[in-house]
Formats: C-alpha cells, structure tokens, sequence
C-alpha cells in the first residue's frame, strides 16, 4: 500500500490531452531529478470537433485517439503511477466524453483524468516555474490554450493564485473569425469578448503585485516568433510588437493572405483570435512586456508525478488545509481513519486487492467526511460532498473530486444506490465497498473516543461482511448494537447483507 | 424604507404553530422593554396529522386553522412589522404545507414563516434567557417539543450552540406507544432511539462545559409537576425523580391505567415518550437535574422582534459574520448595495412601493452576492446560492433564506425564469425585478473602483427599463456598453426589454 520509490521506475511520463494539441513528454528519473528524454506534440484539434450542443465528432475522437496510439508505443509497459493522463478544456466540455476517454484509457493502458481549470493553472505553473530561473521575484504566468486561457500569479514553485476562462484561440477563431476572414470590426469584437471574460479577474491579479510576465503557450511563441522574424526582439512580446502585428494583420481579409515570416501554416487560422486574447490580456492587467518559457502543463504534470512519488503529494497539503478551514474534528477523523485502514485489511481478501489510489481515497475520505457541518448539521454529508465536488482543490482532478465527494455523500444515512453509481462504471464497485468500510468504521467510534471498543473480526464474502464483536459485548452495549442494526438496514437497500454478532 | 420605532406600534405579538401546541402572546412595549398582556395556548396537535408521505390531513389543518381564528382577533390591526408567526418541526415536514399556510396568512393578515430547527433553537433560547436571572453561568437549555427536541447552550442572551433533533415527543408516542400501550420493551426501544439522536451532538454540547440545565417545554413541566405532586422536589427534574416515574410509568399497560396525581388528561399521550427523550438526555449529556422556564420560543420571538424594531437585527449580525468568513470583498459590496438603493429609488413608482422587508433583501443580497467565490470561482454564483440555503444563519427563516439564495443564484448568468420561480407564487415578481436591479448595479460596478462612473438615468414600464448614460459616455467606453448589451440579452429571455443609451 506504500508508493514505489522513483528508483525502482526510473521513467516517467505525462500526457496532455488539450483542445488544439496533444503533447506527451517523456523522462528519467535521476538522484530525484528530471532528464527529459522525448517531447511528442500533435495538433489534433479536438476543440474545433465540438458542436453548439457540446458534442465532440466522431472524427474529432479518431484524431485523437490516432495521435494517442502513436504516442502509446513509448509509454508501453510502465506501471501505474509512472504516468499521468490529463484533459482539458475541450474534454471538460464534450458531454459525450466517455466515447473518447474509454478508448483512449485502452489504447494507452493508463487512466485519463479531466482537470478543472484551476488545477490545469496550478501545473502550467509548476512546469514554467521549473523552466525559469530560481529567483524570489513574483511572476504572472498566462497560457493561452485552444479552449480557455490560464492565469497565475507565483513565486517560486508555488503559484498564489490561480484562474481559468473560458476563452481559448480555437474557440474564439471559430466564433469572431469563421472560415478565416479578418475585419477590424470582428477582431474589436474578439477584443471586448476578452476584455469582458478578463474583467472577473484583472483585480485580483493585480493585487497581488507581479514583477515579471512570462507565456507558456505556442500562441505567445508564435507571436514572439513573427516578431523576430520581422526584427523586433529576440522572441518576447511588448505592446509596440502587439499593435504592429494588428496593423499587419488588418491589412488583410482572410488569414491565407496574412503575410507574416515566420508563421506556420498550421498557426495561421488561431493567430488572429490569439493576438485579441492577448492585446487584452495587456490592457487588462497592464503587461509591457512578455518572456515565452517552454515549460506548460505537461512539464507541470510531470514534475507533479515526480512530487507524489517522493510523498510531497499536494493533495496531502490540500486535505489539509481544507479540513483546516472547516474546523474538521482532527482528533476523530484520525480514528476513522486507522480504523478504516485496519478493516480494509481485513476484508482485501475478498473485497480486493485495491490499488494505491483507491486506497488514498479511503483515507482521505476519512479524513473530510466531516467537513460539510460547518456550513449546518443537518444533511451535512451532503453540503460536505457539494464543497468536496466544487471546491477548487490543487492536485485533485474531477473524477477524484467526484469519487471522494459520492463517498463523503454515503457516509451516513442511505449508500449511494444503483443510479448514482451509475456515473462511476467500473469503478462503481470498490467505490461503494470502500463507502462501506468507511461508514462501519465512522460506527466504530460513534461514542467519539469516550469508549473503549474491542477489537473485532471481519469476514467478507461477494456481498456481505460479518463483523464479530467479543461474546457477550453487544449485549452490554445495547445503544451499539442498534447502532449496527440500522446500518445492516441501509446495506440491505443496496443488496449487501451485514451481520453483527 | 426604514424601521418605525417602538414608540409607534405600542403593541407586538408574537404565534407559534408549534408541532403540539399553537400559542400566542402579545405584550405592551414601554420604554424599549416587553410587558406581556396576553399568553394563550391550544394543542392542536397538528404533528398528530401527519402521515406517512408528510401529507397533513385536512382535519389537522382545520384544528389549526380554527384556533388561528381565535388568536386573530387579538392582533386585528397590529401593523407588519409588529406580529410574527413561526411554524416549526410539524411545517418544516408537511409536504402540503401551502396549503395550511396560504389561509392562515389570510386569517391573520402577517406572513407566516417556517423556521428550521436551529433558528427555533435561538429563539427558544431567547425566550428562556429573559426569563432567567442574568447571571454569567453558562446554561444548558432543552426544549423538548411535539415534532423536535432543540438543545442550546448560551450564556446570557447569547446563544452559542444551537442544535434540533428530529425527535418530539408526539412523533415518538406516535411510532413507539401506538394506540397508548406501554412496555419496558417499547420504553427501551424509545430510550435508544433517543440515545442514537443524541449520539450526533452530545460531544460538541459536553465541549462547552455548562454549569446548569433548564427545560422549557410542557412535558418538562408535566415531569416536574407530577414529581412535586408526589412531594418529590418543587418542580425540576432530577435523575432519581426520573427513575421514580419509569417505576410508575413501567406499571401499567396503558396510558389510561396511569396513576399520577398532577397529571392532566391532554398530557397523559405523551408522557412516555417524552420521559425516554428525557432520559435520554439526562444519560447522553451528564444532567444531574433540570429546572423549569416559562420563557420558550415564542417569547424568543419577542424578544427577536423587539430587537428588530430597535435596529439590533441579528440577521445584520448574521450576515456579518458571513461576510467574514467567507472573505466578501466588503467594498466592492458596498458600491453595489448603496448602486442598488439608488436604483431601487428611481424605478419604486413604477415597479414598487416596495416593502420593508423586500428592501432589506436587496440590501443583503448586495452584501453577499459574491460569497461563494470562496468555494471556487466557476460557478460561484451557484456555491453563494448554495450555501445561504443551507447554512444556519441565525434569525433567518427558511423562506427568507430561499429568497436570499434566489437572487445570489441570479445575480449573474441566466435571470431566474418562470420555473425557477413557480416555488415563489406571488413574491415572484418582485423578487425578479430586485434580481435585476442587483445585477444592474454589478454591472455598473463591474470595473470594480477603477473607473469613475456617470450618474444613470433609470425609467421603468411594467416590463421594461431604460438606462441612460450621458450623451457620447458609451461610444467611449465599449467594453461597459458590451457589458450592457450581453445584459439585455438574459432579460430578454424572461420577457423583460432592457435599454442602455
């Protein structure tokens, strides 16, 4: 149940599954430091396969998972752990993305997470910060994606904060500049849309008082690359580059006559959408001038691996700090805690082997299950499994938000039945099983520390778990036992059948 | 729009459809303190109506309705502001209860509000509290009513735990002495039931280390009277006292057989349950013995409304405290609060007068609207929404608090449409006209305190508004004029016709 140190898996790997490209990045492992062996990008475009209703295209998907069974090869026997999925904007989005995600998992032979915004801005940083060099300075950070657009101010390898828009240079190619032709009128129109999407943010960045500004996307280096083509800088982006680049692309009506060195026929249908974004991006949060770094989310992934696998996992430090705030009883949650780690023991047998991960989720489960009443008492695991499934959570992606929120939700009262499984698949299982553990283990020490509790047996068969009690305990202990009676009614709903004795 | 002083209304009054009895006082205010004329009290037992479904028969209904006739015509006259009625446990649960509360509100002319069981626990606190001498011990109060039992510990009139459990003693005679038969074995059964409720607050209670416990309910009185009627005490419950009546109660076989001088017939149904719920708690908490208050909750009410009059409104308080720890930023609320009055001043001919109460509402949402940022910022309106329904925020009823999350939920994004406020009736239309000033006075503030903004002109039709700005302001400013423009598009949906020029 303990992670493999980095020397037993000296290659790692992380695979970005964005809205315009693919990226893939591929490394060893070396006294604890990373050496980049391959860097893989593909521009498969997925965003631009999404439809008004938010269905991603058949053909979309085939793109997708064509460029993933290439990348596959090189990831081909790694273990669990060694590599990490992740989606973006365009799959936050696709309604239908199970159809692309269940493949996708096949073909690659490793779990494919989607990230929430925040979470995407929080590794973007952490790759450009590993890129940068080490100073104490305080830096603003945007990447400007296919789907949405990542801000963050940070100074060293932690970012202070971290947001995302929903406003990205496929998308908006689509909406203000549709099959490529240019006016002045469609790009003021792009321009205020970013202005207005900024306009939820600009304060707070700036708040926070930056020094320096840095680009992490293939937009900022395509335009800092026109730039130096043209003679201006050495790759970075300023106001001046920003209003000759307008003035040069106003001079035409549709994007196959822009007329720019260094442009890449691929780059040409998004330069027009991302120079608005980032025209607006200065004027909102008063940026002169732009450095492009080479580091992004992949690089950030990767180095985020790397953390977990030296225990300096963030989503320890973010348990934490969200127990924290809603003042959880540390003391108790502890208890559940070991005495849900004990019980999965005892009934992995039957019940497992669980992996790492499912693992985590007990624990962490334990460990929040009590976090909702400090909104109110009453239906408290439910306003805990709200905040656990909407709260901006750095190093969790959604599925995990998901599946510790449904466990939180089940703590007490009814077990998540059939229909709200559902969402969960494959893992609806060991989900509902561990939600078991956790609730006899909550019963366990329902007379909060006040009691001594005797040591008890467990032995689970396909359905069902009997729990053997000291002889003659229960019957001294009457408010125990009906405590269990209760909860054997709840298993019985969800076809489980429990037996205290 | 303000408050008038107590001077004005001499009279207040306050009702209480409690789950076993309707009560009502009304009281005289003389330099700022209540002198009470009137206590009146009827078990309607409208808890006893209750089905299995929550439906209220229509034979509860009438019981209720009949003794609200009779309450009436004390307080025919009194203007708002100066009567409140609270329902309580038997409402919160009655899936039907429109349908007692639309013709009560016609029988008495004031709004009848249902408040949940931590608010009925303040202010039953309150009612205990000035009826106590003031000292600063820390007391322990137990109100064990028909439908729920509410535990507070306070000090002085301040309450600093408040906590309802969904057991009375009616419900319980109901599900556990059926028909009035009495047995050790349904005692027990009662007993434990009790003990596993109580299992969820006994240690946050125990915590707050109180020196003295008081009860404030009937069946606290019957259990006292009928011990002092045995020459046991004079009038407070003890641990002995409560052994003495189980010995009695465990006797007979029935209600009827019960042998118990000082016992009134209307008590006899519900002293077995509330004796195990007394017990219980005695046993649960550590109480060695418990003395009786008059005060209970509608003397809370009182005292909540006689605070209200003199500008202590604790719902100010409340949302304060909100604020705070959710980290509001307090001057950007303050900019779209004071925006928000002065628009509400411009339209009120045509779209008002408006009330007091609804004017507070708009007051507050201003203050709020922005809390659920703390949870995450996608989405944040549906979090602040969240969270003002479902957390306790004291001297708030659930309506008020459904109101409150409404125009939170509205105040960017989609307009609350027709279904969104079907639940409202006949608030609906007023409560969409604030959402939309609220948002008006967001979107004027919306370049939050950088830019100096003009003085609006504001004209109002039965489903229109125009806003002017002076002449040449928004061809200056486009991004406030695409702010506007994007705004005209959500009323629109809800068939109302914004115009900015």
């Amino acid at each position: 149940m303990t992670q493999k140190t980095p020397q037993d898996h000296p290659l790692i790997a992380a695979i970005d599954l964005g809205s315009n490209s693919f990226h893939m990045v591929l490394a060893r492992v070396e006294q604890g430091e990373i050496r980049l062996l391959e860097r893989l990008g593909e521009k498969v475009q997925l965003a631009a396969g999404l439809d008004a209703e938010g269905m991603l295209s058949e053909d979309a998907m085939q793109r997708g998972l064509d460029c993933l069974r290439r990348f596959a090869q090189l990831i081909n026997g790694l273990p669990r752990g060694a590599v990490r999925v992740v989606g973006t904007n365009a799959l936050r989005e696709a309604r239908n993305r199970a159809s692309f995600m269940r493949p996708a998992q096949q073909l690659l032979g490793h779990r494919v997470e989607v990230i929430s915004g925040r979470e995407e801005a929080r590794l973007i940083y952490l790759g450009v910060a590993h890129t940068l060099a080490d100073d104490a300075g305080r830096r603003l950070v945007v990447d400007i994606g296919g789907g949405s657009t990542e801000f963050i101010v940070g100074e060293r390898f932690e970012s202070l904060l971290r947001e995302s828009l929903g406003m990205g240079c496929v998308s908006f190619a689509q909406q203000f500049f549709p099959g490529g032709a240019i006016s002045s009128a469609a790009y003021a129109r792009a321009y205020t849309a970013a202005r207005l999407e900024l306009m939820n943010i600009d304060q707070a960045i700036n708040r926070l008082d930056w020094q320096e500004a840095v680009g992490a996307s293939g937009t900022i280096r395509t335009l800092g690359q026109c730039l130096q083509a043209a003679g201006k800088g050495q790759g970075e982006v300023n106001r001046d580059g920003i209003q000759w680049l307008k003035r040069k692309l106003l001079k035409s009506s549709h994007i196959d006559q822009l007329d720019l060195d260094g442009l890449k026929d691929e780059r040409r249908p998004i330069l027009p959408s991302g120079l608005a974004i980032m025209e607006a991006s200065f004027d909102a949060l008063g940026i002169e001038s732009m450095q492009h770094s080479e580091g992004a989310l992949r690089e950030g992934v990767l180095y985020d691996l790397l953390g977990r696998q030296r225990h300096e996992d963030v989503r320890e430090r973010t348990l934490a700090a969200l127990i924290e705030r809603y003042h959880v009883d540390r003391e108790q949650a502890e208890r559940v805690e070991s005495k849900a780690l004990r019980l999965l023991g005892k009934v992995s047998d039957a019940w497992g082997p669980f992996e790492d991960k499912q693992v985590d989720m007990l624990r962490w489960a334990a460990r929040v299950h009590e976090v909702g009443l400090d909104i109110a008492h009453s239906q408290y695991h439910k306003h805990g499994a709200y905040l656990i499934e909407h709260a901006d959570l750095p190093g969790f992606s959604r599925q995990e938000q998901q599946v510790l929120a449904l466990l939180v939700w089940g703590h007490r009262r009814n077990l998540p039945n059939r229909t709200r499984l559902a969402d969960f698949s494959d893992d609806s299982q060991w989900i509902l099983r561990l939600c078991m553990l956790l609730r006899l283990a909550i019963l366990y020490h329902h007379i909060r520390g006040y009691q001594s509790m005797p040591t008890l047996k467990a032995r689970a068969g396909e359905n069902s778990l009997v729990l053997e009690f000291p002889a003659g305990w229960l019957d001294d202990n009457p408010l125990t036992q009906a405590d269990f009676q209760q909860e054997a009614a709840y298993w019985d709903k969800v076809g489980y059948t429990l037996t205290v004795r």
